[in-house]
C-alpha cells in the first residue's frame, strides 16, 4: 500500500487522483488544492459568461463528494508550501505530510505584465470558476470591456461579451490576433471579428498598456498604451497567456526546462525520485519537432495525469507520454479556426535547429459536393518537410460543421509522423453531404507533393 | 509521345484521362465511353432524386467539351468489344485502335438477381444519369414504391422516396439493413429508419423475391417473395450491390482475382503488359487483412485512376497504391453512419486466416461538452486486435455533425496501422461545443484496451 499525494485539483491533478485510486484501490490517495474549487471545467468558463451554460456549476466535472465516494480524501484551501524530498514529505497549511509518491499538478496562472495599478479591483483574469461568476456579473452592468491580449481566450470572451451587448476594444502587442496561427489565418480571422462585430469591436494590434489608470477607490477607468491612446472601459480581462506554476517545485530543487514549465521524462517524472509533475505545469515534448515546448491545455492535462498515476502506483509501468501537437481548436460565431503542429511560421523558426526545409499548400474548397445544398467553403493549409516529405502541421477555418473533426483526421496522421505521399492515399469515408469526393485534405496534400517534388 | 487509351468515362477513367494530360501533354489520350455519360457524380443520385439538387446537369464534373478543350479525345456512344494483347490494339464500335497504354476503367453494374420479368419496364436499377432521371420522373407519378436492397444506396433512397411522400417497401436477403455493419449499428439504424419514416415504411427482411408480377404491358405490378408475401408498388428499384464489369478483360486473358474483379497490382497495372485496370471493374487489396476485396466508390476510383494515369505515362514510376480500408459514411435525415476498416463480424471472418483475436468497445457518449446547450449522443465501436494491439477497425453513428469528420480521425490511425495504445495518445484537438474533454474515440479506446491488457 502506497500513500501517494496529488497537489493540485485542476484536469491533472482530479485525472491523477481518479485514475491511481481505479489502478489501486487499496493505495491511499490524498488531493490537496489550494482554493475551494476543484476539478472544473476552465474552458468552459467563456460560454458560461456567454449565457450559453445558464449555471456556473454546470462546470464542475466531479465534486468533493465525488472523490470522496471513489475513495479519494480531498482537501480543499490547502495550499502546499514547500517540498523535503530528502525526508519525502510536504508541508501543506503548515503541517508536514508524508508520502511514497507525489503528483505536482500545480497548474498555471495568467502571465501578468509587469504594469502599475494591475491589481485594480475591476481587472480580471479568467482561470477560476469565481472569477468566470465575477466577471459574467460585471458583464451585465458594464457597456464596454477592454481585453488584453488576442489568443484562443481573448476569441471567446470577445464573442461572450458582443452577444451580452457590450463594446469590445481588444489590445495585444503582436500585430495579429490569434499569433501561433500563420498571418494569412489570422488575417482572415480578423476579418471574421470585424464582420461580426460590426462596429461593437475595436483591435488595437502591436501596440501594448502602459499604464492602468484607476480612481480613488483603486477602480480602473482606462489603460494608456505605447502607442499614445487612453482607451475607457467599465472593466479589463487580461487574457496574456498562460504561465506554469512552478515556484514550489523549484524551491525544492525539481528542474525546470527551457521553457520554464517543469521538466519531465515521459513517464511524467520530475528529475527526483517519486515526484512527478504533469498537466499546466509540466513542460511538454513536440513530437514534431522533438523539443520542449509549452502549452496549457485540459485534454494534455487529462493524458499527463493519466500517465504520471499510472507510473505512480507502479514503478515498473510501461506507461509513456510521448508528447503533443498543440492541437487547437476554438468556435467563432458560426466559425471554426483549428490548428495542429506546426505553422509554416513556426516550422520556419526551427529549419536551422532540426534540419527542415518547409513548405506548404493552402487550398479552399466546397465543404461538400458542389451540388448539394448550403455549401460552404474551407480553407486548410499543410505545411510539410521537403526533405523528407513529412507533414509537419495544419491550420483550418471553416464552418462549425465542416472544421471540427476535419483538423484531428490531420492530427492522427501527423501524430503517426505520416509523409505527404501517405496522407493523399488515406481512405477517408466520402458522402456529397460531407465532403466533395476529394477532400479538401487531399487536395491539399497533392498540391504539396507537387511543391515537394519540385 | 504515347497513345493512351482509356475505356470508361466514370471517376477512375475521367481522373485517369485528366491525370495523364497533365503529366505529359505531348502524350495522345483517347477516352471511350459506352454511353453518352461521363464524368458524372453516382454518389449525387439519391440527393437528385430527394429534390435538395434541383438539376440532373449539376452531377457533372467535367463535360465533353471540358475535355477536349484539355486536349483529350471523347468518343461518347463507343463500345470496347474486344482487347488484341498481342497487337496491342482494342476493337471498338467495330475499328481497330492501337494503343501505347490501356487503361480499363469498366466500372460496374448492379447485381442483378435471376428472376423473371426483371427486366420490366418499371423496374430500375441507379448507376447512370438517366436512371436518375427515369427514377425521379416515375417518383413524381407514384405512391409506392419497392426498394430490393438495404445498403447505402438502399438507406439513401429511402429518404429520397419518403421526403416525395411515397410508401417505400425493402426487401433484403439479411436479416437486417447495411450489413456491413456489426448487427447493434444495423439494428440502431433500423429503428431510426422506422422512428423517422413513421408508418410509410416496411422493412421485409430475411426474405427475398422470388418472382416479379407483371401486366399484359411488361409493367412491374407486385413481387412475391420466398416467405409467400405478395408486395404491390408502382416502381422497383434494385439496390442489389455493385458488380465490376470484367467481360471485356476477361476474354482478353486478362486475370481476375478472388473477388471476381480485375487482379491488379499496386501500380494498377494487370497480368498483361501495358494494360492497367482501376475504379469499380478492379479489384482492391484491404490495408487491414492483406487480402484481396472488392468495393465500388468514386472516392477510390478517383485515388486508383491517378495512380494507373502516372504509371501508363512513365512505366518508371514509383507511384503505388497500397490498398482501402472501405471507409463509408451515409446521412439517414439528421443521422449519419460511418464505418471503416473492419467491422467486428468481419474481423471474426478473418481471425483464423490471417490470426486475428478481436475485441471491441463501445461508447456512447456526448458530442460536446456536457454542459453545453444541443448536446447530443453519438455511439462508437472500435475494433482491435488482442494479439497485436493494433486498431482494425470503427463503427460511429450519431447526428450529421458530430460524426462527419470524426470517423476519419480513425481513418488516419488506422491507415498509419497505430495501435491502441496510440490512438489513446492522440493529441485531438479539443473545445467544448465540439468534443467532449476527452473525446470518445478516445473513451473508446480506453476501453479496448483495458480489454487487450486482459
Amino acid at each position: 500500500m502506497k500513500k501517494i499525494i496529488i497537489i493540485g485539483g485542476g484536469a491533472a491533478g482530479a485525472k491523477a487522483a481518479a485514475k491511481a485510486k481505479r489502478l489501486e484501490p487499496k493505495d491511499h490517495i490524498e488531493l490537496y488544492t489550494r482554493t475551494n474549487e476543484i476539478a472544473y471545467s476552465l474552458c468552459g468558463l467563456p460560454y458560461f459568461i456567454e449565457g450559453s451554460v445558464d449555471d456556473i456549476n454546470k462546470l464542475i466535472v466531479r465534486t468533493p463528494e465525488q472523490f470522496i465516494e471513489n475513495g479519494i480524501e480531498v482537501f480543499l484551501n490547502h495550499e502546499a508550501q514547500e517540498i523535503y524530498p530528502d525526508r519525502n514529505s510536504i508541508l501543506i497549511n503548515g503541517n508536514q505530510i508524508f508520502y511514497d509518491e507525489l503528483i505536482l499538478a500545480l497548474g498555471a496562472h495568467v502571465q501578468l505584465p509587469n504594469i502599475e495599478n494591475i491589481s485594480a479591483d475591476n481587472i480580471f483574469t479568467l482561470r477560476s470558476l469565481k472569477s468566470g461568476v465575477d466577471i459574467k456579473k460585471i458583464t451585465k452592468e458594464s457597456k464596454r470591456v477592454l481585453i488584453i491580449g488576442a489568443g484562443y481566450i481573448a476569441i471567446e470572451l470577445i464573442e461572450a461579451f458582443i452577444k451580452n451587448g457590450l463594446e469590445v476594444v481588444v489590445v495585444e502587442k503582436n500585430d495579429r490576433v490569434l499569433s501561433d496561427f500563420d498571418d494569412d489565418f489570422s488575417f482572415a480571422i480578423q476579418d471574421i471579428i470585424l464582420n461580426k462585430c460590426e462596429n461593437k469591436i475595436e483591435l488595437v494590434l502591436d501596440d501594448y498598456i502602459t499604464r492602468f489608470n484607476v480612481d480613488e477607490n483603486n477602480k480602473f477607468k482606462s489603460a494608456s498604451t505605447k502607442e499614445g491612446k487612453e482607451i475607457f472601459a467599465d472593466f479589463c480581462v487580461l487574457a496574456t497567456g498562460a504561465k506554469p506554476n512552478v515556484e514550489l517545485a523549484k524551491n525544492a530543487g525539481i528542474t525546470l526546462g527551457p521553457t520554464g514549465a517543469i521538466k519531465v521524462d515521459n513517464k511524467m517524472r520530475t528529475n527526483i525520485p517519486n515526484i512527478y509533475a504533469c498537466g499546466d505545469c509540466a513542460e511538454k515534448y513536440c513530437i514534431i519537432t522533438r523539443q520542449p515546448t509549452y502549452i496549457g491545455l485540459g485534454t494534455i492535462a487529462n493524458k499527463e495525469g493519466r500517465v504520471a498515476a499510472i507510473n505512480a502506483v507502479n514503478d515498473e509501468s510501461f506507461e509513456n507520454f510521448d508528447g503533443v501537437l498543440k492541437s487547437t481548436i476554438t468556435r467563432f460565431f458560426d466559425y471554426t479556426i483549428s490548428k495542429t503542429g506546426l505553422s509554416m511560421q513556426e516550422a520556419m523558426i526551427y529549419q536551422d535547429k532540426i534540419n527542415l526545409e518547409p513548405v506548404y499548400s493552402t487550398v479552399t474548397k466546397n465543404d461538400k459536393a458542389g451540388y448539394m445544398p448550403n455549401v460552404q467553403k474551407l480553407t486548410i493549409k499543410l505545411v510539410a518537410d521537403k526533405r523528407s516529405g513529412e507533414l509537419l502541421g495544419a491550420q483550418a477555418l471553416g464552418s462549425v460543421d465542416n472544421i471540427a473533426q476535419r483538423i484531428n483526421t490531420v492530427t492522427s496522421a501527423l501524430q503517426s509522423r505520416l509523409t505527404v505521399e501517405e496522407l493523399l492515399h488515406l481512405d477517408l469515408a466520402y458522402a456529397p453531404p460531407f465532403s466533395s469526393s476529394i477532400d479538401p485534405i487531399l487536395t491539399a496534400a497533392y498540391k504539396l507533393k507537387e511543391l515537394i517534388n519540385k
